[in-house]
């Protein structure tokens, strides 16, 4: 069935995490079914999806099953094969972002050279091959680092998240250390200049299949060993050319790539220019705050978006808004700090995930609307600490 | 199981309708879980909560299996027998708000006797009992008659909602018509004075068991054919000595009767005095603004305050907020009005209950928020109207 009585579409996503959950959670004021691919019942979105499929969605026979009868398929994460996605499209499912889009999302080597073709900013940058000896591992890291100079970025093209996949190192032996490790077999190297950015931007838009597009505003984003700790919407001191230009940046990438749906764009702000460092072609942590921050949230206009509907309004509601993630310690008894943080701070919001704890885990995240980005942080990072268990007053 | 391992409690819900399923959406937020005990798989809570129990309401074994395990049960309506729910918290069951105070929401006339001998405001009032013969009618309308004329409103105690179950006659002879009917043996006639009022207001507070409370702010609703149309947060040109009045009369309607969770008090405002309408202890269309006006909404404060967790504030975040019904039509086709408001005003929220289309049905409803009443009011009755099939453009 593509829709109920009344003409409502279903969406499928594919992938049972928080992003899934949240979306769920907008469809809910929509009116819009949900289907989820989940591995377990237990994942984040699966407790609060009555349509659930339970498989893998590297499984062809999975995908199939959650796509049936969907007005459309969308993710909550870039790690399905494009081959799978294919398949799925000449058997007549529309798949947003399609994989064309995904691919760029997928490939950090395959987006640096479409971007740089297409003369959108990027860091220096350089390919090196997975499956190189030493020698000529060697030359390529010599070669860029007499242009770029040390330390340098490595990251594997594929396959990393929330800071995996990425090493900083300083110099030709700690990155042939890294380099050393086998990859899979279509797997290569990216190399990239160590930025020296004075804040770290997201940029997010949401893209229709028709073309409507709408710009959030740009927000700063603040990371911890390579995961989101704290998003500040919209970046403090940013300059509004400055942020025109992100805007200019991510409306631009979603058009070269032809994205549907939510697209971040996560860049470097150097002072002197902006250079774009990540895409995420689904919604992202960056834009957690637009839940309470803004008239309609990522959720909502990637749901609007994959479905072509016209897109709901980015505008922020306050003059500031922080969230900050609440990321798991080695500890449990989180329902009873849950009760402290409420009494504390009435006007706090907490986004739960329904994850058991583990340490480095996302386990939620807190946000705060009003005036002063100072006193917003303060609460913010308090209640998400004291959550995680990091602080006990 | 009581709690999942993090310990996060587990709400049953009674009744499956479009407060059972936004007070799901709610709970992703939290990390409650949900369960809903729903009469089918096709209403509106039960269309995105995993965990649901498929009964009656009336039948204490479909009760005694949504409360197996539950942290605590409430309601989206208020129709479930007392003694049941006696029943239930004598097995140990935590029933919230309990059958003490939700006595006083099912039956209109042991609320107007707690009330009235409590000195709270109420419209001059009388009992008529059910089983009366003619004559003895005749007598009881009469007098009541001598003392505030005619018209009349006539009521049943119990079981009326929306419009229904009330009368306004003119003369005896109407009221001799309403009232031939035949009631249930436990049933009596509720008369009142008629209310020339100048405005109606809903006072809406969130009470937990340890007794906290907080008040939100009152709103102007606008009632067609008994139902609930427009809601306008907060109500315009009401003074802050009337509007803390109404507060303060919602609060110890609350305190008197040892409500649990949302309280809902309808009040006329005369010009000169507030009077108390009905009361509903559950979340109500009077507060369905606050998803997106408040910083906490009702659904997620009932659910804090059926938990005993500390409630979240109810300040309204911006300068107005207008909430209108979308009443069903003879018509269908609404998703294509759908995405014709959502192109015509991107600020819009639109919040659909996942119903079929049938004249009188409440099937969702709009929400704007902003500074100037006048434009949000045509701007939520436009869309409403539209949705609704009511206009074509």
């Amino acid at each position: 069935m593509t829709t109920s009585e009344s003409g409502f579409p279903t969406v499928a996503m594919v992938g049972g995490g928080q992003l899934a959950r949240m979306t769920c959670q907008a469809a809910v004021g929509l009116g819009v079914h949900m289907r989820v691919l989940a591995l377990s019942r237990e994942d984040s979105a699966a407790q609060v999806c009555p349509d659930l499929v339970l498989g893998d969605p590297d499984d062809p026979s999975a995908l199939r099953e959650a796509a049936a009868g969907a007005t459309v398929v969308t993710f909550d994460h870039e790690h399905v094969p494009i081959a799978t996605l294919q398949r799925l499209i000449e058997a007549g499912v529309a798949v947003r972002p399609g994989p064309s889009a995904l691919a760029h999302a997928q490939d950090k080597l395959a987006m640096r050279e479409r971007l740089s073709n297409a003369g959108l900013p990027c860091p220096a940058w350089r390919r090196l091959a997975g499956g190189l000896e030493r020698t000529a591992r060697v030359a390529v890291l010599e070669d860029f680092a007499a242009e770029i100079g040390w330390p340098m970025i490595i990251k594997t093209a594929r396959g990393g998240y929330d800071g995996r996949g990425v090493w900083h190192v300083q110099n030709l032996e700690e990155a042939l250390e890294v380099t050393d490790a086998q990859l899979p077999a279509d797997v290569d190297w990216l190399l990239e200049v160590a930025v020296d950015f004075v804040i770290e931007l997201s940029a997010q838009v949401a893209r229709s299949p028709h073309g409507q597009a709408v710009a959030y505003p740009v927000v700063q984003t603040i990371q911890v060993d390579g995961m989101c700790r704290e998003v500040i919407a919209p970046a403090p001191g940013l300059s509004d050319a400055r942020a025109t230009q992100a805007q200019r940046i991510a409306l631009d990438v979603a058009d070269l790539l032809g994205v549907t749906g939510m697209l971040a764009v996560e860049l470097f702000d150097t002072g002197s220019e902006l250079l774009i460092n990540e895409l995420a072609m689904r919604p992202h942590n960056s834009g957690h705050w637009s839940i309470e921050g803004a008239v309609t949230s990522q959720f909502e206009n990637h749901l609007r978006a994959v479905l072509d509907l016209p897109l709901g309004s980015p505008a922020q509601r306050d003059r500031a808004c922080v969230m900050v993630n609440i990321i798991g310690q080695d500890r449990d008894g989180i329902y009873d700090a849950y009760r402290h943080v409420m009494a504390r701070d009435p006007g706090l919001k907490v986004h739960m995930y329904g994850k058991t704890v583990r340490a480095g885990r996302k386990l939620g995240h807190v946000t705060v609307s009003g005036e002063d980005v100072t006193e917003l942080r303060a609460r913010a990072q308090h209640a998400a600490d004291y959550l995680a268990g990091v602080i006990d007053e």
